[in-house]
């Protein structure tokens, strides 16, 4: 029998954010793909279109008129999924039929008011207005819910349907599935180890290097070991910060630096605007403001979805809907692939 | 205040199966769309193409040449995410570093010779075939293998590669962690309740008639309370069933019946081949086949993408990867749509 190599032999990996499994199988990137392809992102998006509900000046569904910002610019989502007002569906129910009361506000937030520029082409300085803005909606929604949910859909790939740069900030009156899974993951963790488990993770991850992307004095940006999505990254802080609104101006002005050089990568990887879902999680908000938190670590999620170029994506169908996720190329692999571009943007290169 | 009207206000509801929650907003059905549309699914499949490596007499990639078979044809998937005899990767992990051997077999199952055709569109006879393939597959692997995965992935927008009618079956020598967690939730409620969870639920479903689709004699078909894709479905035996292999010869040909009824419906729905994937879940195998499996109940579950129309598909995309699984119409609207159409075939009517 030959010896283990993740590169050769599959096998699965722990995800202890998740408490459940992945497959590896990286042997599978060798087999032909005849399936779906991709239309290729659009490319001639105009500046300015009076038309689009996101332009400065333009004209909302309700009728209501954005004003000519030149930074970010927040405005209730004129669709809404949570609402801040649905009546309780009262709680005597059989076991197999629960319904539990949902309430909530939806934000969108414009992160420019050009509709054809993205983050990694936008200065430090306007990321750094983007994050201020993060922090204060967290202000803002913090006290009255106790989870805050910031965030991105890039891409029509990623069924978002506005090219303008945006962002959501959904805010619910309840501790959604995943952050519930990730507190009751990290609140074991501390217990068990005395040290909460994403902060104890950098540290490893900075020793080893092999999942490290992009990393500076206070963060630092990984393949995480059990990633999912083939180029799926993990943003983390190297302190313990339980928050965004724990971070200090420094912090705020270095995370939008390792945005824009793990953006970039992005972009270079397939030469194309990359597609992706991001958000934040933080610890819930609410009235655990005042209870004891320290089992959580802030952190940002990056799930990509295209897997061999700018026009072969990964499927997560069959298999992994019904039985367990699975991916084709290894997250050390992935991770030395991004590594090894450049931080210029290709759209700056000259050729 | 007015009251709980879950066609109008967004609530959430539990999934007994997952252990999670949906959220379900239905006013956001009333939102225009302006994002990504699909491809119309190809028409013109010619009946044999001998490029084609899953048609009769086509030659493999490993060289291999098809039989002219005329019924069902299983072979090893020449790419597959599990091998029989993957290397060990030993067990002394770091917590969060953890890694786990997975070895299995992939096949490949085609439905019938000919790739212009759907099981929708094939004879009884021929569904009851592909049924009774299934059993003979779970009769060969489950004593070596845990977990069985049988699984469809149809139409090019659910990753499918190849349009002739075929389903994969993933052999594996652990417990998924969608089976895990369905394990572990029908054993705590058959412990708490004294009956089988979805045994209980069939005859609930039964009784009110609101989510049912289509059901006979051994089975029904209901759009599930926590459905989070917006046409989902649960196949459920109404008699209390382990494993696919316990099913009567009458039970088969009524699955042959039923399966060809929601699948007929699915396709009327937008006048297209309905894209999904499908998957079987029954009581676990190896050495689980002596062990006492009454918590479990066999099921199907059909997970297909389409919200609107032919083209626009529901996005499982940021909020839902991030937070919490969300969907736009109510189950019990979902039912009543898939309830009220016809079960004879768009393509099989007089125009
Ligand atoms: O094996 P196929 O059909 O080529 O591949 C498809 O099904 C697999 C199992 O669900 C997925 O892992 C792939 O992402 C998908 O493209
Ligand atoms: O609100 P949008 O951008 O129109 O809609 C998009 O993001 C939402 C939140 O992730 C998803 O529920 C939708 O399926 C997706 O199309």
């Amino acid at each position: 029998k030959s010896t283990f190599d993740p590169k050769e032999h599959q096998h699965m990996r722990y995800n202890p954010l998740r408490d459940s499994w992945v497959l590896v199988s990286a042997h599978r990137m060798k087999r032909p793909w005849k399936g779906q392809v991709e239309k290729p992102s659009e490319d001639n998006i105009p500046r300015h279109d009076p038309n689009n509900p996101l332009c400065p000046g333009s004209t909302r569904a309700n009728g209501e008129v954005n004003p000519e910002y030149d930074s970010t610019f927040v405005f209730e989502n004129d669709f809404p999924a949570l609402q801040p007002d649905a009546p309780d569906p009262g709680s005597d129910h059989h076991p197999l039929f629960q319904t539990k009361a949902a309430r909530g506000v939806c934000k969108v937030m414009c992160f420019h008011p050009w509709s054809d520029i993205t983050l990694p082409l936008m200065q430090p300085g306007e990321i750094r207005k983007v994050i201020d803005k993060w922090v204060e909606l967290i202000e803002e929604l913090g006290p009255t819910y106790p989870w805050v949910q910031i965030f991105e859909n890039k891409g029509a790939m990623m069924g978002c349907s506005n090219p303008h740069p945006h962002c959501q900030v959904w805010a619910s009156s309840f501790l959604p599935n995943e952050p519930a899974l990730a507190d009751r993951t990290q609140r074991a963790f501390l217990q068990e180890h005395g040290e909460p488990m994403l902060v104890q993770y950098a540290r490893k991850e900075a020793q080893v290097q092999e999942r490290v992307v992009v990393e500076n004095e206070d963060w630092l940006i990984v393949v995480p070991y059990w990633a999912t999505w083939p180029f799926q990254t993990l943003l983390l802080p190297r302190r313990h910060v339980l928050r965004l609104t724990d971070l200090t101006g420094k912090e705020r002005d270095s995370l939008a630096s390792i945005m824009k050089r793990l953006l970039t990568k992005y972009d270079n990887l397939f030469e194309i605007s990359f597609p992706y879902s991001m958000g934040w999680h933080g610890a819930p908000t609410g009235t655990h403001l005042t209870e004891d938190m320290s089992h959580w670590q802030l952190h940002a999620h990056y799930y990509p979805p295209l897997l061999r170029s700018a026009t072969v994506r990964k499927f997560m169908v069959g298999y992994e809907m019904l039985a367990q996720e699975q991916r084709d190329l290894t997250p050390e692999q992935a991770a030395e692939r991004l590594r090894g571009l450049g931080e210029e943007h290709y759209k700056n290169r000259v050729r």
